[in-house]
């Protein structure tokens, strides 16, 4: 997911539109935070919004069908709203305390095992997840839990693609283990 | 023009839906800063954009040809771009200094009346203009400059109302003398 909070328009639809061809290039689909128009004029995969984004429906109208929309959720009820929406997917967290967003209230694998079974929409689990947690969040056992998403457990390293190498031999080794 | 820039998407989409309705009952366009989605989203009538935001062909493409596009301009290289990408107006200046935009270069009369004179699109004159000087911005017989745009002159004040009348007032003189 490419999210720019504080850069200006043109410069996040710059960036956005590089990241479209690099995304495309390897088959890897490519989400949007907040910003809706900057996914349109980059023809990106979708759009993932918070609660204090664009509605999901809003999200839905705005970008059709064939996009992917996904909704940052903490309580059942924001789940259920998600999937009334049209939500594709939710994103459930902070599991675990980060940096990455401050003032954030942290879930526990008790919240995000109560967001999971209320859920109608496959979770990715997110909040303070590093290549020391991640499989102990996937045995879990929830079956809507579908993945992880990291920020500072890839970009706070030094060597990032043998940390990115690293987690996702990890969350291989779990979905293996599951099927 | 509605413009939030620090504002969460929601509280924006929600202020200029709002707006909306208020503009739609009195006749009154209602165009939103930079954010090509809140327009869509609200309806608006039409986006302004600056040179950092998105740009104008890229927001036409994204708002269809029945919506109003404005963009700022400093320099008459912009303007002629701005007619290119299919703006239907540019805002000009600052004219005078201004403290609702920081570090804004200020152009002057001589910096106005070269865009202008370059613009193939009318002009909106903006920065620092208020009561004490609109008539003379008007009175530079520029024929392409339409209008002024104004943050401070109304809502720096105690009185926007009264202010707002008084303005209008000067403007309205001033377009009578020049038919």
């Amino acid at each position: 997911m490419f999210r720019e909070k504080d850069a200006e328009t043109r410069e996040f639809l710059e960036a956005a539109k590089a990241c479209v061809e690099i995304c495309k290039s390897s088959g890897v689909p490519l989400l949007i935070n907040d910003r809706v128009d900057v996914a349109l004029a980059c023809d990106a995969d979708g759009v993932h919004v918070g609660q204090s984004d664009m509605p999901a429906w809003e999200v839905r109208r705005l970008l059709g069908p064939g996009k992917i929309i996904g909704v940052s959720c903490k309580t059942p009820a924001q789940a259920e709203q998600a999937w009334k929406d049209g939500a594709d997917y939710i994103g459930c967290g902070g599991v675990f305390p980060t940096t990455t967003k401050a003032n954030n209230p942290t879930l526990g694998f008790e919240g995000l095992r109560t967001v999971c079974l209320a859920s109608k929409l496959p979770v990715v689990a997110i909040g303070g997840i590093n290549a020391g947690n991640a499989g102990s969040v996937m045995e879990l056992g929830l079956p809507n839990l579908k993945g992880v998403a990291v920020v500072s457990a890839l970009f706070d390293r030094e060597r990032v693609a043998a940390e990115t190498r690293n987690l996702r031999s990890i969350l291989m080794k779990n979905a293996y283990s599951r099927s």
